[in-house]
């Protein structure tokens, strides 16, 4: 075992898990106890019982969500089922915390069938004011996202859209540094799991928002492992089905090599060491590299400068540009807990990415996103996204 | 409204919820991130993916209880539902981080569903090494524990065990009091509810544990709205005809106030002003009174005395000898998480009622119970089950 993992053991060993819950008050007399809890907590209750909008005064609800997971696509390791995933969502409540003052919640459920999943957030969800959806495998997640949208808070599923916010937050600021019209590039992205669904939705988005940045030559295509995902294949599932009415509009057919020939900007969330600088060097001048797979990137950096890439970033801590979903998701929620939110939108989404990208005031090509542990990314990100929600008619 | 009502909706007002989620450590570097999150991550998810039992090391699992409610019986407010009940479950929540340092978290339920309840709190428990069932009616309370006592977690239903236990404990300092036998007194229960099936059976159970103090005078009668329960009644429901096997042996019949003639002790554990002071006055001499109800007892302290009775309790934080929960619940869920116990059982109840009597070391009538705010209980409770349940076979 390396002595990283050793330390990490050594560390979760002795913290015994790395959140707990704390008393905002300290109980010290009868009275604070006869206030806080039985005969005084009455008044409180009964009035959210006349009123349940109450519910956001007097209770946690309004700075409390849950963090939901099956079990069933954690980090890279695949489905290791609920209790291995516990340290995970534990990880990502203290960034909540950390970055953005919300109190997260672990959820991890011992069950992976879709419907089931679907009844116990809904029967958990009084208590919460978000569910932040997490490493549940596609398409199973598209389905739980879709069918809690009515639940009356916000349930956002971030390995979806918290890495496409953060991607198009560093692709807006790339196009920037390189004197390029985000409308006018064509990207291709390779994984159409998860991720690579909610990139090429929200670059569909971005661009529906702002009809100046569209143009005849701008488009998408995504690959999957069997290479360009077109119309005449016969082995797509629904949601690449779906993903067709917004990408590769010429139906272009072949590989993820006859993909990128020309290409303004590539974008992995696949698996690594799947280009080479061979295949960098077919794609257009100046061209963007986005390879998020971890720990080993799609393509290392060094060989994609080799092959001509003008910007390139990737999901690691310890190479420049690095698209970390960290940036996205604690002031997300924070913005729509502030709004009290019912769902996060488009629009919403695409508030966040823009804030992210415009917190650097001048990107260059070594920093086109801010650094994961800036603390005030967040709290942008917070107020960009509650304007949008304050402004929508729910 | 009260000032008392005011004070409290203030109080709730200004806290926006009374726990909140902290972080065990800070997160600083990106090596901190690195350690605590993606990638480092991994090494404990891997642990537990190879050894579940590994949870318990690694996660927040073994300090953590979920305190579960569907919001059906909620104080003395009755069916006012999963967000006007959250108040009281994070006052709870309080209690158990105060007097024990467990990290308990409210689950609301936005069901009544037996069914979905059960499914619900299986579909959830990977993260808990504790479900505290709140406030939800009998008789489905009582399904709703029996069915999950397999969760490999204790499932504890407070309303009904809590208070017995109190109860237990009160009644073994009073009979040292008055020197009377536990075993030889007898009991008339008020109320049919939850609470005071449970103080049944933990009496008899108690009895059972110690052939020495069972007698052939020994017997409990339970009373609810319509009088004495015996086996000629037609209007029983399950719980009340299961509870007639281990009560009023001699099937006697009438009203409360035929049951308590002769009786040695009264608890009441039903509603206010159903017993009067002649009504004591038909008791043995040196009568128990433990009046519980709540805000107003079935009899009041000076009234019951006036009729003879020798110790009084209440559920009253105002009056001496209260009789509350908070003894009890945070020490028994310390102790079951300490010993990873899988159920708590009703051993373990009987020692935590005696680890609460023997905390008085010289009980006197108006003291046979530690004030609720006394810090030391609930360790000493603590220690006292989790013995039990390190000595227990699961």
């Amino acid at each position: 075992m390396e002595d990283f993992d050793k330390e990490s053991l050594f560390l979760h060993e002795r913290l015994q898990g790395k959140i707990n819950i704390q008393n905002k008050m300290h109980v010290r007399t009868s009275y604070d106890l006869s206030l806080v809890y039985s005969p005084g907590v009455a008044a409180p209750c009964l009035a959210i019982a006349d009123n349940e909008e109450k519910v956001w005064d007097y209770t946690i609800k309004g700075n409390t969500i849950a963090i939901v997971s099956d079990g069933s696509a954690v980090l890279g390791l695949g489905n290791i089922g609920a209790k291995a995933s516990i340290p995970v969502m534990e990880g990502k409540a203290m960034l909540f915390k950390r970055f953005a003052n919300v109190d997260a919640f672990p959820i991890c459920l011992d069950t992976q069938d879709t419907d089931e999943i679907v009844n116990t957030i809904k029967a958990i969800a009084p208590v919460f004011g978000g569910i932040n959806l997490e490493d549940i495998s596609a398409p199973r997640s598209f389905e739980i996202e879709r069918r809690l949208q009515n639940l009356g808070i916000p349930v956002f599923h971030d390995d979806q859209h918290g890495t496409a916010i953060v991607v198009l937050a560093a692709l807006i600021n790339s196009c920037k540094v390189l004197g390029k019209q985000i409308g006018k590039i064509s990207v291709v992205i390779n994984g159409a799991g998860a991720a690579g669904i909610a990139i090429a939705k929200l670059l569909k988005t971005m661009n529906d928002l702002d009809p100046k940045q569209r143009a005849d030559t701008y488009d998408i295509i995504m690959c999957d492992s069997k290479g360009i995902i077109h119309s005449d294949r016969d082995n797509l599932n629904d949601a690449k089905k779906e993903i067709l009415e917004i990408t590769n509009h010429k139906n272009k057919k072949g590989s993820l090599q006859d993909a990128i020939i020309g290409a303004d900007a590539f974008i992995g969330v696949s698996m690594g060491n799947v280009l080479s600088a061979d295949d960098v060097k077919t794609m257009a001048k100046g061209s963007i590299i986005f390879a998020l797979a971890n720990p080993t990137p799609e393509i290392m950096p060094e060989l994609a400068y080799a092959g001509g890439a003008a910007i390139v970033g990737t999901g690691r801590s310890d190479l420049p540009n690095q698209i970390n979903n960290v940036l996205a998701f604690p002031g997300i929620f924070r913005g729509a807990l502030d709004a009290k939110a019912k769902r996060i939108t488009l629009e919403m989404k695409i508030a966040a990415a823009k804030a992210i990208a415009t917190f650097i005031r001048n990107p260059t090509r070594d920093e086109v996103i801010p650094t994961s542990l800036n603390e005030r990314v967040a709290w942008r990100v917070a107020d960009a996204v509650k304007e949008v929600a304050e402004n929508t008619k729910w």
